[in-house]
C-alpha cells in the first residue's frame, strides 16, 4: 500500500454517505444509541436508517431496504441481533454496497454456532467483495471526519493518537480520560474477530493517516504475526508505535481467549517482536497512553539526560529514583551553569541535579530565570519540573483579601498562563523537552494551562519518567 | 511506650496552646502563610504570636518573648531566618517551653556551618529539655486536632492515613490528591533533618493513635536502622505500614543525601529490613496512598482469588493480566455460580472469570444480581468491578430529551447513588470486599458515590490490582 486511499479502511474511515442497520425509535437500544452518537459528532455525509417498519428513524427518512436507497453508500453499519446479520449483508452485497462495520456480537467469540455464524459472514463478504470491520466490535471514531460508531459521545477535540484496539472499549470509554489530559485520538479503530479487516491493515491505514502521530496498540493476540512485525517494522521508522499486550501471563491469555478468541503467545515471543519492529511496550492503559503523549508531541531524541527542578527535596528524590530505574542518567551540571545558578537561587536552594530552589514564591526564578539556565545545559536533553500548583490554598488566601471568586479565577488563570507561556518559550527557543509532573487535579488552572501550551503534566514522577524513557527508547531503535 | 501520652509527640501533635515565632502583617512571607494555616485549620487552643515590635499579629496580640506569655505553652512553632534559630530556642527552653517544631532549614542538610549550627540546636534543646521536631521540615498535621503547621490550607475531611515523612511536600502538597479521592490524613509528621524527634518516635506514636489505620513512610534514609525494625515489627502486627524509599537506586542516594543529608543504604538492606519488620514496600507516591487506601479500608484476608466483573472484554482482560503478573489469582467459578448466573447473563455474555457481561443497561443486573451471586462464591476473596460511568454521554443524551441541567444532574446522582448503595450492601452482607477500577474522572458521580460509600475506585486495573496485593502479602506477612 502506498496511498492511503488504496486502503480497505479509507472509504470505512472516511465516508462521505452510511446505511445504518439497528437504530429504531426507540432510544435506550444499543443501535439507537450508535445513530445518536454519529450524529451527535455532527457527520457531514448522508445517513441512511434502514428499518423494517418506521418510516422515520429519530427524525431521519428510513427504508426498508437496502436497495431502496437513492444512491450506493460508501458504508453500511450494522447494530442488529446476531441471527440477521448475516442475511442484512448479503442484502447489502446485492445492492452494491462495498464496506461494512457490524457492531454485532455472538460471532466466534461466544464459539458453538457463532464460529459456523462467522464463516458465513466471512463468505458472503467475498462473495461481494465487501470489506468489514468486525464483527464483535464498536467500528471506527474518526475524530477528523466527524465519524464515531460508538455509543459514547466524543469527548475534547481530536487529538494525533492512532488506536487500533482488539476492545471496544478502550475506543469508547476513554474519551474522557484522554480529554482531561488535552489528549485525543486522530483515529481509533475497534476491530472486533479481525474477521476481514485486522490489526496489519490497520497499522498500514493509520502510517499513512496525516492526522496521526503516533500509533497506540491494545492488543489480546496476533493474527497474521509475520505481517505484523514486516509493516510495523516500516512505520516504526516515522511513526512510533506502542503496544500494550495483555496475552502473556495466563489469566491474561485465558480472558484474551474468551473475550475475542485471539489465540496469544508467551511475552517472550511478542517481547522479540516487538522489539524487531521497534514498538515500545507498556504494561497497562495509563502507560498506552502517556508514552503516546510524549511520543506524539516531543522532539525525538536519543539522549537520556534528565535534569530535575524541584521546589522541595521529596519530589526531587522520588524523580531522581525513578529516573536511576529507568536507565534514565541525572548528568552533573557543567561550571558556567552552576556559575549563572548562584545569583537566582536561595541560599537554601541545591544546585546538584535535582535542582532544588526550596521555598519560593518568585514566579520568574522558577518559571524563567532558572530554567533558562538549565535547558542552556548541553547536558540537558529533557527538563522535569515538578509542578506546584496550590490553587486552593491560594485562592482561599486571595478571597480571604477581600477578592471576589471571580476575580481571583481570572488572576490564577492570568498568572497559570504567563507561566506556562514561559516554560513554552523555553522549549521553542531550545529545541528541548519541558515535561512536568505533579499531584494536582488535572482541572487546575497552572495544569491546564502548561497542557494547553503543549507541555506533558503528569500525576505522579515514575509516570513522567516512563513516558520519556519511551522517546528515549524508541529513538534508540529507530533513529539512524 | 506503652500509652500514646508518653510519647514526645503527643504534646506537639495535640497541643493546646502554641507559641508562634517568624509571622508579621506581612502576609505573603512562609511565616505568615503558616500562622494562617494554623488559623484556617480553626485551631481551638491559644496562639501566642512572638514579634520583636508588632503588637498585634494577623489580628492576635502579639508579644516581644516567649517569657511575656500569660501561660506557658505547649508548643512552640519556629518559621524564622536559620541566624536566630538557635537564641529563639535558648529563650523558649528559659521559659518552660518543652516542645518545638523548627520549620527553619538551612542546616545540617546544606553541610559547612549548617552542620555546627543544627549541632548548637539539639545542645540547646538536651539543655532545657526540649523535645524538637525538624528543623528543615513543615512540621505536623493533625486533622482531628485542627493543627496544621505546613504553608498549605487542609482540603478535604480528617482520614485515617497516619504519614511519616522524610519530604514536606508529601505532607503538605497532597492534600488534593487525598481529597479527590476521599481520602485524608490523620496525622501527617514531616521530621526534616530528625535532630532530635525522629521516624522511629513518629511510628510509635500513630502506632496508639486511635485516628491512624495504616501508616504511610516517604523514608530517604533511616537513621536508627535496629530500632526501627523492632518498632515496625511490633506496629505491623496490628497497623499495616507501607514504606517508599528512594535511596536505593544512584541517583536516590545523592539526591536524598543534598535534601536531609541522609544516608541512605542499597536497596536489598532495605528490603530485607522492611520484610523482617512487615512492611509492605512501594516504587512511587501513587502506589503508596493507593496501597494506604485498600490496608486501611477492607477486611485483612490472606487470600489472593480476584473475580473480575466487567461488562466489557478489554479491561477484563487487562485486570486478569495486571492479577497473574502480580501473583492473584483468578480462581474457576463454583458450577452453582455457573448455574446461578445463566438467567441472567445476555447470550453474548462470558461466564467464565473474568465475568463480562457485555453490553447491558441493566442496572439491577451489574450493580445488585450478578455480583450478588459472584459475591457468594466461595472462592472469591475480592470482587474487582470494572466501572463505566459514561457522564458526559448520559447527561448530553438525558438534555437532548429535554430535562434540564439540574434535572439531569440530580438523575444520575440519585442513579450512582443507588448503585453504589446496592454494592455496599453487597460487602457488608457478605463481609468480602469490592474493588473497582475505571477510566473516568475522580469527580464523576458515580466515582464519588462509589468512594463515599466506602468502595475504592482507581484509575486503571493495574493500581488496582497493586493495591489489592498489599492487603494480601500484608496479611500473608502479618496474621497469624
Amino acid at each position: 500500500m502506498n496511498r492511503i486511499e488504496e486502503s480497505p479502511l479509507y472509504r470505512i474511515a472516511n465516508a462521505r454517505s452510511i446505511a445504518y442497520y439497528g437504530a429504531s425509535n426507540r432510544v435506550e437500544t444499543m443501535g439507537s444509541m450508535v445513530l445518536t452518537s454519529i450524529l451527535d459528532a455532527g457527520f457531514e455525509g448522508e445517513i441512511y436508517p434502514i428499518h423494517p417498519k418506521e418510516k422515520e428513524v429519530q427524525g431521519i427518512k428510513a427504508y426498508a431496504e437496502p436497495g431502496d436507497l437513492p444512491e450506493i453508500p460508501d458504508l453500511v453499519i450494522m447494530v442488529l441481533p446476531t441471527g440477521i446479520v448475516c442475511q442484512a449483508l448479503e442484502k447489502c452485497g446485492k445492492s452494491g454496497i462495498k464496506h461494512a462495520i457490524v457492531v454485532s456480537g455472538g460471532f466466534k467469540e461466544v464459539g458453538g454456532e457463532g464460529i459456523e455464524l462467522e464463516r458465513q459472514l466471512l463468505d458472503i463478504s467475498k462473495k461481494y467483495g465487501i470489506r468489514i470491520v468486525g464483527p464483535n466490535c464498536l467500528g471506527i471514531v474518526n475524530n477528523h471526519h466527524k465519524l464515531n460508531s460508538t455509543p459514547m459521545f466524543i469527548e475534547g477535540p481530536p487529538g494525533y493518537i492512532g488506536l487500533i484496539s482488539q476492545s471496544g472499549s478502550f475506543v469508547a470509554q476513554t474519551f474522557n480520560y484522554l480529554a482531561t489530559q488535552g489528549l485525543g485520538f486522530s483515529t481509533a479503530i475497534s476491530v472486533g474477530n479481525e474477521t476481514d479487516i485486522d490489526m496489519v491493515d490497520c497499522l498500514e491505514y493509520l502510517a499513512e493517516c496525516p492526522h496521526t502521530k503516533v500509533i497506540a496498540l491494545y492488543i489480546e493476540g496476533i493474527k497474521r504475526g509475520r505481517a505484523f512485525i514486516e509493516a510495523a517494522k516500516k512505520v516504526s521508522t516515522h511513526k512510533p508505535i506502542v503496544a500494550f499486550y495483555v496475552g502473556g501471563s495466563e489469566a491474561g491469555r485465558k480472558a484474551a481467549f474468551s473475550h475475542t478468541g485471539s489465540l496469544s503467545g508467551p511475552d517472550q515471543l511478542y517481547d522479540a517482536a516487538f522489539r524487531q519492529a521497534g514498538i515500545i511496550r507498556v504494561h497497562t492503559v495509563v502507560e498506552l497512553f502517556d508514552c503516546c503523549w510524549t511520543l506524539g508531541s516531543l522532539p525525538k531524541s536519543k539522549g537520556r539526560n534528565v535534569v530535575i527542578q524541584t521546589h522541595s527535596g521529596g519530589p526531587g528524590a522520588s524523580a531522581a529514583d525513578a529516573c536511576s530505574r529507568s536507565g534514565l542518567v541525572l548528568p552533573t551540571l557543567s561550571d558556567e551553569t552552576l556559575e549563572a545558578l548562584k545569583p537566582i537561587l536561595p541560599h537554601t536552594a541545591s544546585s546538584s541535579n535535582p535542582v532544588d530552589l526550596t521555598f519560593t514564591q518568585d514566579q520568574s526564578s522558577f518559571f524563567k530565570d532558572v530554567p533558562g539556565v538549565l535547558m542552556k545545559d548541553k547536558s540537558l536533553d529533557y527538563l522535569l519540573v515538578y509542578l506546584l500548583a496550590p490553587e486552593f490554598s491560594v485562592k482561599k488566601r486571595l478571597m480571604s483579601m477581600g477578592m471576589s471568586d471571580i476575580e481571583v479565577d481570572e488572576m490564577m488563570k492570568d498568572m497559570a498562563g504567563k507561566a506556562a507561556h514561559k516554560l513554552r518559550k523555553l522549549v521553542d527557543s531550545s529545541g528541548k523537552p519541558i515535561v512536568c509532573f505533579t499531584y494536582h487535579d488535572p482541572h487546575n488552572f497552572m495544569i491546564k494551562q502548561m497542557i494547553e501550551n503543549g507541555i506533558p503534566v503528569f500525576q505522579d514522577a515514575s509516570r513522567a519518567v516512563r513516558a520519556i524513557k519511551a522517546v528515549a527508547d524508541y529513538s534508540e531503535m529507530n533513529l539512524k
